[in-house]
């Protein structure tokens, strides 16, 4: 049978629609989120949708075969899903649940509001050796593609789950030595003197209002030194910072 | 004489429009980057646009004052040179020059492409005291009310300067310690061995294409150690570690 049929009825074409948050499945847009996702996730992916002038069609069509995953040649399905132009290759997959590991490093995030900045975190998170993401609600959307073509696929690279509230996460994992990422944190990062543990979760909070002080008591509170030339860093950049340094402690 | 009149003729209503990379002015969107542009460079400001459901607008009038800076209401206008629903102030500043300091450590951004990263990499350099930003031409707009926005006003804080290419910058400043941070730099950033010297460049390269291989010789090329797992970590997430580790060295 040609891997090139739709096999799978959920995602009959005519029901294929632009991303919704409440959908079963979302999308990979551009060549590279979907090649991610072919290789570390190809139980989760219903359809390969390629445009008929993208150039690495041939190398797509021996991958999709290997993986047994459908592909189809749609340049307006496409189109209809993207809202970008130049996307020539677009992956369908089914959402899923992951859960976190317990006796790896975590980084949870409270309700973190840019898809964006979401992704990126993801992204840096993974090149860090971070693969465990906690995420407190309401959150961004994980699955909307903005957020996987931010996180350039590595969201199919990691675990994440998503809890109602702290203190869900914290029952869960209450072996995790916690720091608490806060403009007003007790604890500056240095060099120097990062704490040594290899079992940590790291907390940041949301882009316009950081962590409340609630925080302040739930582990040891950590500010990362700045000018008081601006306001604050950038959200991913705090994280980027703090998962380095962390992951670097000798 | 009322500051709240137009008194200068360049900036007539009728000639201002959505900002145009050519013009001689730019503008600042949003209450927070233009109070930055009123205490940082009151001298380039040409008139500051208020809509007339600001909330602040009496604290925004007095400073105004202060500073012999015009003020308008209009909401009009606002909305014909912000795209954004929600941008109640507006500023319409002088494009300007500036020079680099020779005694300071500096950031060279090789063809920086995108506006939203340029102006997150000025707002993380003030953030962590580099001050001084070089960029290689062809590089985005800095002075695109984008690229402002995500600078979140930093970019009124520092100097920056163009250069059509890295030689023309080597030969004003010679006296730096430059370090190259590139994929294939031959030595890994860490948190014990960075380098000492407290006058130095980092260089960074486009987002799309990093450094070409002739970076490896203009100094010590550095890499930021990193998972196989991703292609690369975010620009802005280099910058911020390569300056935040720069700076906190001991």
């Amino acid at each position: 049978m040609s891997n090139e049929k739709i096999t799978n009825n959920s995602v009959e074409q005519n029901q294929i629609k632009p991303y919704k948050k409440d959908a079963g499945y979302s999308y990979t847009l551009g060549a590279f989120p979907t090649y991610e996702l072919i290789k570390t996730r190809p139980d989760k992916v219903l359809k390969i949708l390629v445009d008929t002038s993208f150039t690495d069609r041939d190398n797509l069509r021996k991958l999709c075969e290997e993986k047994h995953i459908p592909l189809e040649f749609n340049n307006k399905l496409i189109a209809k899903i993207s809202d970008k132009e130049n996307c020539y290759v677009a992956g369908i997959f089914e959402k899923y649940d992951c859960k976190l590991n317990a006796d790896r490093p975590h980084i949870v995030l409270v309700n973190p509001s840019n898809m964006g900045n979401l992704g990126t975190i993801l992204r840096t998170a993974v090149g860090f050796g971070i693969y465990d993401i906690a995420i407190i609600l309401p959150g961004a959307d994980i699955y909307n593609p903005k957020t996987v073509r931010s996180s350039m696929g590595a969201l199919f690279r990691l675990n994440f789950h998503h809890y109602e509230n702290y203190d869900d996460y914290r029952r869960e994992f209450n072996q995790h030595e916690v720091f608490t990422f806060m403009l007003n944190g007790e604890n500056p990062l240095t060099l120097q003197d990062c704490p040594k543990g290899k079992l940590f979760s790291l907390v940041f909070g949301n882009e316009a209002t950081g962590l409340d002080d609630s925080y302040l008591l739930v582990g040891t509170s950590i500010y990362i030194p700045q000018s008081p030339d601006v306001d604050s860093l950038n959200l991913t950049i705090a994280v980027g910072i703090g998962a380095y340094i962390f992951m670097n402690q000798k």
